[in-house]
């Protein structure tokens, strides 16, 4: 799949919604949408943000070669104008995001488009998948890097991943996470993340003999030495043959793998086994089918671990592997205003924010915490003063008022008419802002249990302009 | 990424010991690997191979380009004789599998790798991520088609997906386990899967009625006209403003789409409120995070559909999404010997099973039902008579005596010292084997729920060969 092919990525209904607006004369005119998520996977406290730059590739590529167009027209029911207009599609919206690595909230738009209702419509399902994806797993690496407790975690999940680009872009958000790197050599040839590797099982059996086989290793690759010693028995054979290993060639860097059997007494065990043997400064790794919960409860436990791969349970997201972003239309423009549209739902968390929107974020002047986000409407003025008001938008009667706080914009421009105005940073900066924002959250929202809602509120403006749609559409 | 950049899609040790077998003179020993998976997703009764047709493509594409070397230059820690290898690289592997669409069990060879050490073990990480990715989504997507009952179920997961691949390729699979068709565009253009949809929420609101969107769509797309019924409500508007639609334009096919709310109560009413309009051929069509456990409760709830949109909950496996295959040595070839290979673990069902192996499905001849499989030692007759036994290699005295059967290889050749000699079958053809092979099956390996597990078992020989193993591992 190359770059161009992506433009056809996409949900057959965008392409038929699509030729419909073209067809019944609105393709130009200028619509809103908001893309947002409603709830946090793992019930946690917040997620991450992540994909932008991938986004912004997508759409920076947006065209329809001649295949694509010979495709659509044997599809059928679709007019020759409508093919044409696709032909020199140029692409021409405004967008505005959240930057990537920042903690992100339920509810808020962390992107807004703006622009030609069939372009702002068409790129849909891209732009979902892209965010969804890299923010689902940016968002798990963090839990367990935290449930790691400041010890290195390593992603090693390609072989479980879900395609290559699950691969690649997996290890690419799991490093945004806070993972220090990984085992896919793509990701680190092409994204600069760090790939690192030493042995699996196979490289144990090839040899006549478990200590040939570490000798062999740690002679060809002294610096990266890290020795699987559960091919046959981790007390008995592996760690032994380890210590004989290292102290047969003091040049090696010595550090051992364990990937299978109880962590827990197996580190425990191995930890006494080196520091007798005069190798204290033998790192130990763990890797087997790890997670947050079971990383928690192996240090709890009292394990040796200095640092771990984390595979298929990361890579996957695997306790909770849906990213739930939806885009929704949020206004159409008429002669320069906007007519404000929201989603009504038997569902009432389905219930939509109608208007072009911007989000706030309010931090406390005195620990520089982040104290809630309030979404306004774009021509409000930003959050001020020492006596500002926010409450609950379903009970109303939860307010507080809020003073000696700054307010920060949350979404930056990325593009401006179609003409990309945003240079995404480097993945290390990305990473680096995204452990410093997350040291701005409280314990009580960093909790993986039942953690404190964050506020997310709506400006009083808005929130009357909501109510008044909702009985609006009630009333028929 | 294109084809070529592939090749360094692996885990870093897969070089590091590639660079290791090259160093120590290892590169062109002659060794077997097998992949199997060891688990079920979901508790099911079994799994469904897929993502062959990828893997060939993968094996068949393997170069190592200019960039690709410097790359690994620049890492460090590689001579330039194995660098100057991998630059000449050239598949020389015998390859067998077992066919797309095929039925497979935890524990049996569903590929098997023969051929120079180096180059057997490098292709590790992408034959178990590309196995493991597609296997997942047709063992899923089949749960789902059997909870369905016949009614056509449609992937429609793309925005879900993790990342481009998993959205082309688990519509791909999807439509093996028994999907009729995808929303993925890609997926239709590149691969000849059907592609549908047609209107999302926002087409509904983009008008200045529900009834103005229902008909602008309908005139335009009169042969394919499922209405999104569930913008305002879908009672009180939606399946009424549907219902004159219809009958304003009798040349409409009509159907309309709930994508929330309560399904089984919306569907029995809008039914209801059809039929009494004269429309009783109009189609239901539902989609809301469902999956086979929901499904079976709507329709057990008396609910009035006929086909089914699926979404995240198949195209990430939500409820399991983790594939276990794996990849292990089980020989290396000395002078034209195999000297077999296993796996010890703390952990049981880690060990593995040694030699160069065959795998046999055995078939009842009077009702052409699925009896057992059986692996042997390639070497070995295939299993066959009045009285064959068959026995729990881990409750030996869990014996049956079989007759009456014919028995099948499962596997394959595919590639022969590297040379393709497999023509991979069409994808609609895949997906029709694979909907007739589990109509081979028992009811009681249909079960979703506590299935009765299929044997699985050894050949006599190979069970005496791995018991010597473990006793000799064992003994040091």
């Amino acid at each position: 799949m190359n770059k161009s092919n992506l433009t056809l990525l996409t949900d057959f209904y965008e392409i038929t919604m699509s030729g419909g607006y073209f067809e019944t004369g609105r393709a130009d005119e200028i619509a809103y949408f908001d893309l947002f998520f409603r709830r946090v996977p793992d019930g946690g406290g917040f997620a991450i943000m992540a994909g932008l730059e991938q986004a912004i590739d997508y759409l920076s590529n947006l065209s329809f070669t001649d295949e694509d167009i010979a495709y659509l027209r044997g599809r059928g029911g679709f007019s020759d104008a409508f093919l044409e207009y696709l032909k020199n599609f140029a692409f021409r919206c405004d967008v505005w995001a959240v930057p990537e690595g920042t903690p992100i909230f339920p509810g808020e738009p962390i992107m807004t488009v703006r622009g030609p209702l069939l372009q702002a419509q068409y790129i849909e399902t891209m732009l979902l998948l892209l965010i969804n994806h890299q923010s689902l797993i940016a968002t798990k690496a963090n839990r367990i890097v935290r449930a790691g407790g400041g010890k290195p975690v390593m992603e090693f999940g390609t072989r479980r991943a879900h395609g290559a680009s699950a691969a690649v872009l997996g290890a690419r958000a799991a490093f945004i996470g806070g993972c220090v790197g990984t085992a896919c050599t793509v990701a680190d040839r092409d994204l600069g993340i760090t790939a690192l590797g030493t042995m699996a099982h196979s490289w144990v059996q090839a040899f006549p003999s478990e200590y040939e086989a570490f000798k062999a290793y740690a002679q060809l690759y002294p610096d990266s030495c890290t020795l699987l010693v559960d091919t046959y028995s981790v007390l008995k054979s592996g760690v032994p043959n380890a210590i004989r290993v290292f102290k047969e060639l003091a040049s090696a860097k010595p550090a051992i793998r364990i990937d299978s059997g109880d962590i827990a007494y197996l580190t425990k065990k191995a930890r006494d086994m080196l520091d007798a043997a005069g190798f204290p400064e033998c790192k130990i790794v763990v890797s087997n089918s790890l997670d947050e919960w079971l990383i928690r409860d192996i240090m709890l436990q009292g394990a040796r671990i200095d640092s771990f791969g984390v595979g298929e349970r990361l890579i996957t997201a695997s306790s909770d592997p849906v990213f739930g972003g939806v885009y929704k239309m949020s206004g159409i423009e008429k002669d320069g205003v906007v007519d404000p549209k929201m989603k009504l739902s038997e569902n009432v968390e389905k219930i939509t924010n109608p208007g072009f929107k911007k989000v706030y974020r309010l931090y406390d002047k005195d620990s520089g915490r982040m104290v809630a986000d309030v979404i306004t409407l774009a021509s409000e003025d930003a959050p001020a003063g020492d006596d500002y008001s926010i409450f609950d938008p379903s009970f109303t009667w939860k307010r507080k008022n809020l003073s000696n706080f700054v307010a920060k914009e949350l979404q930056v421009k990325v593009f401006e008419s179609g003409h990309l105005v945003y240079g995404s940073p480097g993945v290390d900066d990305i990473r680096a802002y995204c452990l410093t924002q997350i040291d701005t959250l409280w314990d009580e929202t960093l909790r993986f249990e039942n953690p404190q809602p964050y506020y997310i509120d709506l400006s009083q403006q808005l929130w009357e302009l909501r109510s008044a749609l909702i009985e609006k559409y009630q009333a028929g």
